[in-house]
């Protein structure tokens, strides 16, 4: 076979050691806050039956599905005419969804459902999960966007209490308080943007009356208003809904305004302004410090969010939402499990990565794995150096030997390259006299440590 | 949309909160020793370009490659008599790979072997890696066998040394000894299998005589002997090779026979010997207590095995091989970049699973996620529960209040199905006594505990 220049599909990533060091630090952070607020891992399969993904994310979404094909004769059962009309066509989707019953998952809130439901007599509700694992989309790829990437979900299904979205905000704080990343944390709720079209006798147009608004601090209100007349809305409408737009003032204000402007007109609208207040009272309450902030234009693109909606941006670094989320009513409908209510939030592993590793995030000793290179000097002083280093290794330290008895200045850059500490010398003089000597590599420092203490040295 | 009846692809598996802590509990034991011994993470793309995969796993493993579907117009350029060839042809594989450039990772050895490759300039050698990653095969799934599944490989590349048989030989002893199962690891060497062939006049016929070799256990020295006349040796061949076959006795007993029937007929045959012999003076010298047992009938398939070859199995346990592995010298030619020896083991993490199931040998705590449940009894007791249980959170303690004020038995009944072992109340009269109740679960044993004692309580 002829060689071949390796490569890897683009849009997607190898994670080399370092990087593997600095995103374990990273995940395992988030998961053991995850843990101390109780919630629990689950994985589910890469590939999910295609009738589980299609349909869920909108027509764009079905089309950055990644399809596996099927195994064995994929054409099986296909007739010629079917595969000729779709060479003819220019959009052989149809076939594609014949010779490929399986496809890549495409975030972790889809599978979820499905688990949930195929589940349902097993699980204990309310049921809280965390996932963590990759997931697939067969967007173009660019600067920061992935055909492979991780996402990193907490979820708590079978309850309408707002203790939850509470809880969601302790754990925001939490794990980038770990992080040591100051953000922001703005909410919002579905049910007041929906009581906001009600009231300017448009309930039917929520969604369009979101985009605009969340449109406004990029091109002000001219422009938003100038959309609105063209998605539908009369002169009158968009005269109410101005006051609404302007709001200023802190969270308090803010509720105090928007309810004077839409309570009585709206039930629903509400319902969205005591659900926010009551979240408030409660961080407020339990001290939490991360600031919140109500901010009416968040609308957040998913269709199935009810209620409040969340996002997170990082103080000191120009990036975009690096977690977001919100509670959906009935995200198991389409399962065959109706009134199930949701809440949860995801964080964004690759832009928090960006952050921290743009603002000198990551802790030094995050990529340092290998404490210790014992020298190789072959000979009987070789299995010296294999003795202790067992033992320092029974000790927890991670420490390795030069596997050749080659130059020292080859050992040397090894070591220098890997990132070890330390090097210890037990060579014949050190051998008889039972004592090492233990270079740092930084200082330039040597030490003779004695064989029995080498592994407490090492630890310091 | 139709209500679906949710399901996932045959094959393939959910990993429940229960299921995902046990695997994490095998996952972190494995990786803690990798780390020890100064191997790093690395984690490659689930897809590769199938020009990666193809005629790495012999024709068989083709078949089993998961193509994933060119996203776009997949028929684009594809001329309609190809297509209209591969639905005549019962054989659509050429078909297959024009409409997919992708596949799933079949194993984690080949894509090792490119990111070695393709990252070369930038790697320090000796490289020590792990990898712990899912694999995907078309296989027909059974029991034990999976479309999905993990492997969790160890491998260093860049050295010849046999220090590095030995290591793996003590990460297997330190892994196994964690998990508290006991082991018995054979050891052969490819060297020494083609020494034999050598040795009776059949060197091109090493893989028929190593497989023949394979089975003497099962079907006995007759069968083999058939087998292999069969296979194309003579009478003289196969009476020569009997009493290599009939070679009893401890390690060094076996090695000097082997010594004797073949080191004079075959250079690389007393070359094998020789390296086998020096990894068992190492392990002994370095007082490894793990069984070691020379088995020259040990070939196991893959082809790019050149030097020591391994397998593991458990003593308590009816399973097969619960991890192997061995060396190779040419891995990364296929790639451009020859001449680079390399040794790695892979432990099969669904089997180990299996005999840690088997065997009970999961620790208890393992599933034990979540500590305490605060009950709720609403209205201001609410508050003062959840103010607690911050600060227990705060000690690291994974707690969880109920999220809504229910009746008590819901309560209990949670806790005792999501097997938490506290369940903490603070009701009117423990706010006034700033006291709270503590029940453990197990015991039903009740203990008042004063509010700021808490968390050391519960860490008890």
């Amino acid at each position: 076979m002829a060689i071949q220049k390796p490569s890897i599909p683009k849009g997607t990533r190898d994670f080399s050691p370092v990087e593997m060091a600095r995103r374990n630090y990273l995940f395992d952070t988030i998961k053991s806050v995850f843990r101390r607020y109780g919630f629990q891992p689950l994985e589910t399969p890469s590939m999910e039956n295609l009738s589980t993904l299609l349909g869920k994310y909108g027509e764009e979404g079905d089309k950055l599905l990644f399809k596996v094909l099927n195994s064995g004769n994929f054409l099986k059962g296909i007739e010629p005419e079917e595969v000729q009309a779709a060479v003819e066509s220019d959009n052989p989707s149809v076939l594609g969804t014949k010779i490929c019953e399986k496809g890549l998952r495409y975030d972790l809130t889809v599978p979820f459902a499905r688990y949930v439901v195929q589940h349902q007599n097993e699980l204990v509700f309310p049921f809280k999960r965390y996932q963590i694992q990759p997931v697939w989309r067969a967007d173009r790829p660019q600067k920061g966007r992935y055909r492979e990437f991780y996402q990193c979900d907490v979820d708590v299904v079978g309850t309408k209490s707002l203790l939850n979205e509470v809880e969601l905000i302790q754990i925001v704080q939490d794990v980038f308080a770990a992080l040591k990343i100051r953000v922001t944390l703005k909410i919002n709720n579905r049910k007041i943007l929906y009581g906001i079209s009600e009231t300017i006798g448009h309930a039917d147009k929520m969604m369009e009356i979101t985009m605009a608004i969340d449109k406004l601090d990029k091109i002000g209100i001219d422009a938003v208003n100038e959309e609105l007349a063209e998605r539908g809305l009369g002169a009158e409408a968009i005269a109410k809904l101005r006051p609404i737009l302007e709001l200023t003032g802190d969270n308090r204000a803010k509720l105090a305004k928007i309810t004077e402007a839409i309570a009585m007109h709206s039930p629903t609208g509400a319902k969205g302004i005591e659900e926010v207040t009551t979240i408030l009272d409660y961080t407020e309450a339990l001290g939490v410090t991360l600031p919140v902030e109500l901010d009416l234009s968040l609308a957040r693109g998913l269709n199935y969010y009810t209620g409040a909606i969340f996002e997170v941006k990082a103080m000191d670094f120009p990036m975009g939402s690096i977690c977001g989320g919100g509670r959906y009513d009935d995200l198991t409908g389409i399962f065959g499990m109706p009134d199930t209510s949701g809440v949860g939030i995801s964080f964004g592993a690759d832009r928090i990565y960006d952050v921290l590793l743009g603002l000198d995030l990551f802790p030094a000793e995050t990529t340092q794995s290998v404490r210790a290179l014992f020298v190789n000097f072959g000979g009987g002083e070789e299995l010296a150096a294999l003795k202790l280093m067992a033992e320092v290794r029974k000790a927890g330290i991670a420490a390795e030997i030069y596997p050749e008895t080659v130059k020292m200045k080859k050992q040397f850059d090894y070591a220098q390259k890997r990132g070890i500490l330390y090097m210890v010398f037990v060579g014949e003089s050190e051998v008889a006299s039972q004592t090492a000597t233990v270079k740092n590599i930084m200082t330039g420092e040597q030490t003779p440590v004695p064989f029995g203490e080498i592994p407490a040295f090492l630890e310091q």
